[in-house]
């Protein structure tokens, strides 16, 4: 397939919510034996999944979350406390299942996906998906990322690897990221599309001190002048001042909205893709759901450019699709409010909504 | 036994966290392959876990979510929009799970144990456990809602039915309600215990207009005008503006708190119980969690009062446990994350604590 074609079609396949699934979930939702609106957010989540699946009863099967890893040549600008080195070694424990997302993924019954598509150095774990394109970034500071072919690349193994999760029965995903260094792209992209400043859009990303942080907004604000990613070509503002997995997740984000799968974001780095796969198509939000609001500080801001409201806020800032894990069983139960409740006409209670005001 | 000798006892045996199980859990988990801190809340639920079951790394099996029904005399004042009749009409909705509650218990593979302690008229269903102390309340803006004794009796039954569930195997309890017309004792309760005025404590509960809303402040206030309950006597409290399941929660929170069970809260009515319970033992608190901020505008109120910060905030006010039953698989993901990560040295990962700044 020509390079690009896949990309094309994705974005030609994400439609809009089905209205009249939508419809038909909030009438059943307002039948059922509890006080209209009495279930918050959830009724919130189960339309817009009846809306996202096309059914008004929306069903979730499997789950998967897919981590995706790469490396960024801007940590040799000191912008982390971590060295590089933690990225590769954290693989193996990726599939092993003793790292956090391991855990969590295994509590929700969710598929773990570990998907190498730019780790520096060779690939080293069994178990990895290997969409590698390239080792590492380049670094920011100092010129772009990659190029924009390879950006695209990225994307479209994001796309495949939503579709042949989707295939394997997965009906919810979400997005994970690993990589050390991460949060400064993240930043940039933030700044790039939401017109925010470096000062407000840079945070302290994983125990960097006051000294590194002062660093990391000037390493932000050096790359956007070195680079000048231009808003309005989402593709050059991932070439520019992304990351391998940023593209890559934005891939996923798309892929999964093109099947009509609902996704959840996690923190800080998801959302970056997300603000990418967004400009691609301004129609994606319908189909993602924003998991927590991280503790990373610019997190607020970049759901506020997306205009998505965070399920859960429980000061997490760990990545790797944690949050996004945590969130699952909190759609799943949407989902399940839907299906499982009776209407009061079924119950033969008392409908509050009818009954006289005494 | 003499009654409230079950009372006594039950308080004597609330203990204090075990702050050496807290400090090894802590230890453990900012050993834990991830930067310290960044699981946020969870890390925070962890450490207490192991407090409150005195192991560093706790455990949860079998999960139990108690809801307790009773019916209120005050709803002939017109504080409600539903008839008293929905909340026995609910019971056997409870008991078949079609309720809200019943889905998402089984949704976190958690027992719902249903109770009559004070639904008015006979009971109704299979499967549900009578401890009914007496058909549904008094009137509390006429007068007291029980006699001491029997708030008593309700207490009891509460640490009872406590009891009887973690023998059979529940190390995670959830509280939840059902009666109509609740959410007016639980104000006046707020009212009495933290010295908030009706105006602030009385909020909308399911569905009332604004004209039910004043009617309902100025109820409370005659309620606590007529009965005139004493702050430094909580059966009293219970007693004079209470309710029978607000008072069999309160017996079920100290009774899990006894035998060293954490408990979840979920709304505005159990938020009542729990500033009952905790007059009666202050250290209480510290074995509870708060699931949620509900929709009720004075839960926040009544949650500062309770020095609790709500674990999830989805804009709920159904009650029934549906928030706590829902904030289970938090709960549950916090103690995993304990057992089942690795740390960086079994991991071989670089600490990043250790690494060298560059």
């Amino acid at each position: 397939m020509r390079r690009g074609r896949l990309l094309e079609s994705t974005l030609e396949n994400i439609g809009t919510l089905d209205r009249q699934a939508m419809a038909q979930a909030r009438r059943r939702m307002d039948e059922l034996l509890k006080p209209p609106g009495s279930l918050g957010v959830l009724e919130d989540i189960a339309v817009r999944l009846a809306g996202i699946v096309r059914r008004p009863f929306p069903a979730i099967g499997g789950k998967c979350v897919i981590l995706m890893a790469g490396d960024h040549g801007v940590v040799e600008e000191g912008v982390s406390a971590a060295p590089q080195e933690v990225t590769r070694q954290m693989m193996p424990r990726f599939v092993d299942g003793t790292a956090g997302i391991g855990v969590l993924a295994r509590h929700v019954d969710a598929r773990l996906v570990v998907v190498d598509i730019g780790v520096a150095g060779p690939v080293v774990s069994e178990g990895v998906v290997v969409k590698k394109i390239r080792p590492g970034t380049g670094n920011i500071a100092r010129g772009p990322a990659m190029t924009e072919d390879e950006a695209l690349q990225a994307v479209e193994a994001g796309i495949e690897l939503a579709a042949c999760e989707i295939d394997r029965g997965a009906d919810l995903l979400a997005a994970g990221d690993m990589g050390i260094g991460n949060t400064t792209p993240s930043s940039a992209i933030l700044c790039v599309m939401a017109g925010v400043q470096p000062a407000e859009a840079v945070g302290r990303g994983t125990m960097v001190d006051d000294e590194v942080l002062d660093r990391k907004r000037r390493v932000v604000a050096r790359a956007l002048e070195v680079n000048r990613p231009d808003p309005s070509r989402p593709l050059d503002v991932l070439a520019k001042v992304g990351g391998l997995e940023i593209a890559g997740l934005a891939g996923v984000m798309l892929g999964a909205a093109a099947r009509r799968v609902p996704l959840l974001l996690d923190g800080f780095i998801t959302g970056a893709s997300a603000l990418i796969a967004r400009a691609l198509c301004p129609r994606l939000n319908d189909f993602m759901f924003a998991s927590h609001l991280s503790q990373e500080k610019a997190h607020r801001r970049m759901l506020a450019a997306l205009g998505l409201k965070p399920i859960l806020d429980l000061d997490l800032r760990l990545g790797e699709g944690t949050g996004a894990a945590l969130a699952m069983p909190i759609v799943e139960a949407a989902a399940k409010i839907l299906s499982e409740m009776a209407t009061f006409t079924e119950a033969a209670v008392s409908d509050i909504k009818r009954s006289d005001k005494k």
